[in-house]
């Protein structure tokens, strides 16, 4: 049973390869009503497109989304949504030597066990390419959560290698191409990335992803809680390794009269849980945070077998990101939205309100 | 759209309040011809059951499972399986105090505006004794997994507070009451939970989950990759608010180089992965950490509000766990073992292997 | 990927076995704050209930619903319901010997074909018994559906053999033991009952169910239209062989300007659509019909084959009806009322009213 | 909670209006290693095609689908199959006059109410059009069942208006525009069709379809069962009003011995049943019947009001077939293919065979 669809409202069901004809989705559930153009997607596409600056991959896709139906005089009909994006450059050769090999690191070696038949080209499904369907579709639960709820959904790197933020700037998060918060650290992020690229490296990174402004109720016991369903969501973004609500791993060496968030007549006292209490959002900021491991992307060779089980060694050229993480910060946003989106749905639902 | 369902394939669903007439659970989906009796279930429950040693709650339940259908002449049949433990020690009276106060750090207060009703005696649905069905289910995938793919799902205590394990001696997990790996230990944990029922406080833990023995290939992208739906399933267990795959967010810091684990022609050379490539299980032991809160259920005094918005101090008196984590321990492992069935049954499905 | 579960927001999954320990269902999704006791769901229980009319199977059940959890203080929380009913008369020898042979007309054959082990103790979950979940889960429906919307759903035999009704008179339908809403036909169903009892035979019946009140709208086209969904519940009802919305089968021979139902200002003209246009509610009275098969459980005897393919002959004793479709008439009327306050849900889910 | 998703395991998800820019469908779950290619659906889809035969509606679309991914080097690869149709000859103007009066017996009247805007050129996502991409989606289904298990799935028009067929000759139903098995009613056929364009009129139609070489075991009671699901995919054309399995309707007048099939030592004895008992495939051939309502756009004026209450007299222009029955059988054989091959897929996940 394939897992292409994610939302049970709100959801949303994907196709494409990194080199095949096109990448699509299908946004089923979406309410009609919802002023809705290309436009829309496009700017978190650009955010998450490749080649805009010299941080990420050169590789060159316009990543120009279409509307195929759904919306009719501008407007969302509640009949599902059709979106592709044609692959334009798609360098086929660059990949063609490693056919046979497994990357290390990669999911080659998984797909061609699991499948028996994998497209190489560029990995195929599990290249992060994939994900350009999900910021899509994710600007389009935005819209919705933003236009009809006053939810907005923001994302931000929060550490890459060594270099961690020192305060939180959201001003600063689009002005930069890392989308750090603290422009006081740029200099060291640049300078890091042009050493990853001088040593053919790559570094991991730490992400936090923001919610504000949710109404009290989302999330549905006892197991699609809505930071289970964030978890599913944020873990299921290639290269993700880890994922944390709130406090996350802090709280091991935490006591329960330090964690507990005090209630006053006016509100919270404090926000350790990050928004979600049972599993259920309080009305709190949602805060997430997510760990990216380094892609395996690299020029340094690294020792692996071929499908023969052969010992092979493996040096990964193309044109690739020495931090993953970084684009990773619309893709997170997108995926907390679609959850966000969904659960909204679900609990009108049950609720009726 | 009510959450209380886990798995496409072999599907559990839970019902059941703390103070309730009983707990139960259907799961559907179990293949036929497995030898299943309620001693299967019942040793994982008494594992995590409560009032079972000093360090845990001094609730008595005699947690014992019932079977009521899906097996016959001692085998599963391929029908719906149902179980039930019913309540026995429900001491309503020790709730009613709280009954209209939020107690902070407790699902008190989204619960109630989620639903506007609640059953407020010791938690209702959002106890921790909702978990016990979970445990039951668990155990019968944990058998298929073992009988007939020979895969051991199993968890230990990795840390508790400031007490972090050395070793990892898996003999002595089930030696001592904390399901610690590392007998060393022992000591300053008993120290540790003494400190805290003297203070009337208690502390957050840190659990590892293994599962060994695993066929290359489950897991569905690229929604539901393994990592995802192993992260859904434990962010969805009481207090856990962090979950890690292989070196979790230790990735953050790592280089490509040093993270991806190379591949020799008599196997990998390494595990930072934690077994999952691509959202897809590499044959190598799956490694997941999860973090649990304190419990907000302590005797030291915090600052809430009631229903009418009111100021409110609230001691949580009853019988409760110095540290949620040790007893999570079964039920992280029932957790990952339906999630590996689960895609155990979904891979066959589309492959037919 | 088993099937005991129906609906997507009011979901219900089910167990048991005719002759097991217990039948029993979760209903998840149920909206919070409805009124609910036992007593609601035991009408429609008594109703269906096996012994209560010299007509029907002597097999005596009290058929006692247990509510287990999700309502408290007399409510619905919101979190999933449990329901138990204990068998208690489960005369067993009865079928021992049939044990090893495919009973003609029953579902022995593909369970123990599609299984390869079955509770053949008086067809074990293939029996109709199984339903009396579905009708206490699909009276927790209507009551919400009558007390919230004002939506009625009912239904009556319409055809037993050769006897056809002439006029519909609700009033009757709850006056007779055959659900019969003519009450000029009460003898010649009668008539025909003794003849098959004397003859150990059985018959074929048709009923009708209608659905009044319904808001516009309920229908999620293109796959899950309120037709579809409910011929999936009838059709799904143990012995039926077909069902029709509205004309059914006699629009194969109608005209356009026939068919159509004409809109004027105060409403539609005619009802041929049987309340559904496009998969969507009218709002028009909904209108269902369904076949089902005369019982295969007869004393006349029949050419069958054992497990090791040997011819045998088959006389099925036991307790059992002439008709099965009098008895369905509850049945029919719960799964279109599941269908109802599942797609009300799906409704609201999508469209926030 | 929209529905435009079929399947669980083998899951179709549609979209696309009769005038917008494309209709597309993502096909999830396909087993990877079946060989495919655009022409492997293109016969079926031309089958189904408007303005391929005097005796359907002249609206030409080449309908030519395209795979947007899930193949490499000619075959399925596991992952999600994109397709598409682009929508070319769009007259939009036939319909710009009816904009805001309902059709009667059409969904304009249903989406209007349930989603408040509609996409009313060409009945947007309720035209007839939508059903290319279920046809596209079967023949991947078709081409598996058969490939892999010699599955046949197959339909014919049983009766159009008073015409009923005497004999079932398979190889004549591709021989003439009707997929009529009959030689000897094909001048009744096309006189009835002539009288009705004359009359500016349609009529219904009957339609029967027959799997053959199935598994025994299909079907996953007690409510996914397989008659219950061909009963929701078939109910869900458009159009449709019926559905009956095996005899049918027929039942209601049968006895139990006259009904149920015996068992010989060499197989059934006769196929009352239509090949599915107690929900599950037994193994003898699949035969379903579909009742398909007069199409409702025809030139005979109709009562009905506008989007404004008013009175309309209407009458509907443009190009449509007098009877959509025709056209209907490659979509009926796609739904149940698609059914089929979900069942296998659901089948083989539990049973693991």
């Amino acid at each position: 049973m394939a897992g292409n669809t994610i939302g049970q409202i709100f959801r949303v069901t994907t196709f494409g390869e990194s080199h095949g004809v096109a990448l699509g989705a299908i946004i089923d559930g979406c309410p009609p009503g919802l002023a809705l153009t290309e436009a829309d997607m496009q700017h978190d596409l650009d955010r998450r497109r490749p080649g805009t600056s010299k941080y990420t991959t050169q590789r060159r896709e316009p990543d120009a989304v279409k509307i195929l139906s759904g919306v009719f005089e501008g407007q969302t009909t509640g009949t599902s949504i059709g979106l592709m994006i044609e692959n334009t450059d798609q360098r086929s050769k660059d990949y063609s030597k490693i056919k046979d090999v497994f990357r290390p690191g990669h999911a080659d070696y998984t797909y061609h066990h699991k499948y028996g038949i994998r497209d190489y080209r560029g990995g195929g499904r599990s290249s992060a390419r994939e994900t350009a369907m999900r910021v899509a579709a994710g600007a389009v639960a935005k819209k919705y959560l933003a236009q009809v709820h006053g939810i907005q959904v923001r994302a931000y790197l929060a550490q890459m290698g060594e270099v961690t933020i020192d305060t939180v700037d959201w001003a600063q998060v689009e002005q930069n191409p890392f989308f750090c918060p603290d422009v006081n650290k740029l200099e060291e992020l640049d300078a890091l990335i042009r050493q990853l690229k001088k040593d053919g490296d790559s570094i991991g990174a730490k992400l936090t992803v923001v919610a504000e402004n949710l109404p009290v109720g989302l999330g549905e016991p006892v197991f699609d809680r809505l930071d289970a369903d964030i978890a599913h969501a944020l873990m299921g973004i290639n290269a993700v390794k880890g994922v944390e609500i709130g406090d996350g791993f802090d709280v091991v060496n935490q006591r329960g009269s330090e964690h507990r968030d005090e209630i006053h007549p006016d509100g919270f006292a404090s926000n350790h849980a990050g928004g979600i209490l049972g599993g259920i959002a309080s009305g709190q900021p949602l805060v997430a945070h997510l760990a990216l491991k380094p892609t395996s992307s690299i020029t340094v060779p690294g020792k692996s077998i071929d499908v023969h089980g052969e010992s092979a060694d493996v040096v990964t050229r193309g044109r690739h990101d020495p931090c993953v993480g970084i684009r990773a910060v619309p893709i997170a946003e997108a995926m907390v939205a679609i959850v966000l989106m969904d659960h909204l749905l679900r609990h009108r639902g049950q609720m009726g309100a």
